[in-house]
């Protein structure tokens, strides 16, 4: 089969690997049907060392399962199936506490396992980690139920972590797809009052379709000066950090209220976070951390079935696998929000 | 009247200061009967810059109101009260979520103000802060009442703020005055595996006594390494870190479990903190801060009254006014737990 492979920064390759096989009991093997490039691969895509042997990328996919080990039941050839971005048992004490990502008997996809953006995945602890899709294989949904894999569950975990309800105000940094999702997530919880930090108009517009309020091009001290200039003063009880960069989680800390919480779901670029005397002083919560897209699935679904969201709405192009170097040129270039593959 | 003043590291005296009076009608005059020398009092102790000011000194005390501004209702002349370690006026919006260590109208004892070790202060918004307690002058419960102005308070705030309840284990790090009010504080809330980082015998008795389980003399990642074999190499899902330095608080985020929470009560000496991706792998959040010890003295007085808790036990010596400079070297040096102060 056809699948993609990272050689280094900027070298992306689509190639014939082995198609996969099932080689445990608790395995599945998973045709894809749609999968995507996530915002975290741009970060090897502009850092990893070169390498001989290549790393297998992607960790969002939905697709058709078309064979169980021994050891799977409930799900059988032909269920449209989505998968979280980690892989996991769903019985193990951290599965039944929510916290899939340290699954004891769990891992993530691609490295020298397959990835989500090729045809075929064989997919370990299948019955712990593939969720049935009430959808066909052409279904108008597969897009937003996509997002159920990674994006819009990290959204979610964001704001949930957070603390976000109908109570608190709630800044989002960042107005990329993950930002994106936290406002439909925040605005899914019940805040009325969501400010979206972001500069790129096309991206602030779906975040206000998806419930910004207000939108804050600024950045740095002068974004959080107009954060407080917004709330009397005082910051937003709860800031949604969406990017990873010292400068994010930077601002975040200056954007929320006494007493309040930073949740933070980008992948950190960053060693320390700064939690000084000033923010002891200020009872300044910091949370989040990798979202167990699994624990969020089952109830997130019904409204993107019954059409009360539409989180793929940050899909903004889909191209053929073949495609997926162009791909992730156009997302690192931000010519283009979010990329769904169709094999 | 006479307080205690502190002129730079080491040097600390007790002097004649004005009289206090009321000065606006929100304040209150309280004749101190009991006050102390805090772990945080040893910070400037130890490094504060030579001044010809002096800063006056003490946020701990208990006493008997002698004089209340035309303002103040519900208080009067003869009650005999506890104040928090910082003043509010228990009113605002931050006052009613039960932060008052951000009331927008409050303050911090000491410095240019009176502080709690001397014979009397003004206490502003005297109504907001003062707490009438069920006690005459001469009660064996001023000790334990006493604690109810920061010490309790502040080991309460560290296991309600990290989630700690009957099916949370525990951790808490340092068996200074802090750790072992939060050791009493998690048992109280219901905690049945409390394992105490400590290596003063004496002090991890009195935590045993309190209700810890596992006492781990090792500090550092050896004591990391002993957490991890108490717990099956997983962590406890709470740390209560209660000294304040960054080897504590690095100790803190190898002792909690994956998707655990890290409460800081100890005064931070240190302006970053490790939250790697390591640490956002595993979930962890990090909360904590200043206790806002009026939002829980009403509810903590009563197991106190009835004598369920003794918190008192943190203090074990008593000195007079005078012996002040003497009590802070002997807390300096570790001669003392923690000190009372009967003027």
């Amino acid at each position: 089969m056809r699948a993609t492979v990272m050689y280094g920064a900027g070298d992306v390759r689509v190639e014939h690997v082995p198609d996969p096989v099932l080689t445990e009991p608790t395995d599945a093997v998973v045709r894809v049907l749609r999968s995507c490039i996530c915002g975290s691969d741009l970060w090897p895509y502009a850092s990893m060392p070169p390498s001989d042997r290549g790393r297998r990328m992607g960790h969002e996919f939905l697709g058709v399962v078309e064979d169980t080990g021994a050891g799977v039941t409930g799900l059988q050839r032909g269920d449209v199936v989505v998968a979280p971005f980690v892989w996991s048992d769903n019985t193990c004490d951290f599965c039944a506490e929510g916290l899939q990502t340290s699954c004891r008997h769990g891992g993530n996809w691609g490295h020298d396992l397959d990835g989500g953006q090729g045809e075929a995945v064989r997919v370990p602890q299948a019955q712990g980690t593939l969720v049935k899709l009430p959808a066909g294989e052409d279904s108008a949904l597969l897009a937003s139920l996509l997002t159920l894999s990674d994006v819009f569950c990290t959204g979610h975990h964001c704001a949930v972590t957070a603390g976000v309800n109908a109570r608190t105000t709630v800044t989002v940094i960042g107005d990329g797809a993950v930002g994106l999702s936290a406002v439909l997530a925040a605005r899914r919880l019940g805040a009325e009052r969501i400010l979206l930090m972001g500069r790129h108009k096309d991206r602030t517009d779906l975040g206000r379709e998806f419930g910004a309020t207000d939108v804050i091009a600024e950045r740095g001290e002068e974004g959080i000066e107009r954060i407080r200039e917004l709330t009397g003063g005082d910051g937003t009880h709860t800031v949604l950090e969406c990017v990873g960069t010292k400068d994010a989680i930077a601002t975040a800390f200056g954007a929320v209220r006494d007493g309040g919480t930073v949740s933070r779901v980008g992948a950190p670029q960053y060693a320390d976070v700064p939690m000084d005397f000033p923010v002891f002083l200020r009872n300044v919560t910091l949370t989040g951390g990798v979202a167990p897209a699994r624990a969020y699935i089952d109830q997130l679904m019904p409204d993107i079935l019954d059409g009360t969201i539409d989180p793929g709405r940050v899909f903004d192009r889909t191209i053929t696998l073949d495609d997926t170097p162009a791909g992730y040129e156009a997302m690192a270039h931000r010519e283009s929000l979010k990329i769904m593959i169709q094999p």
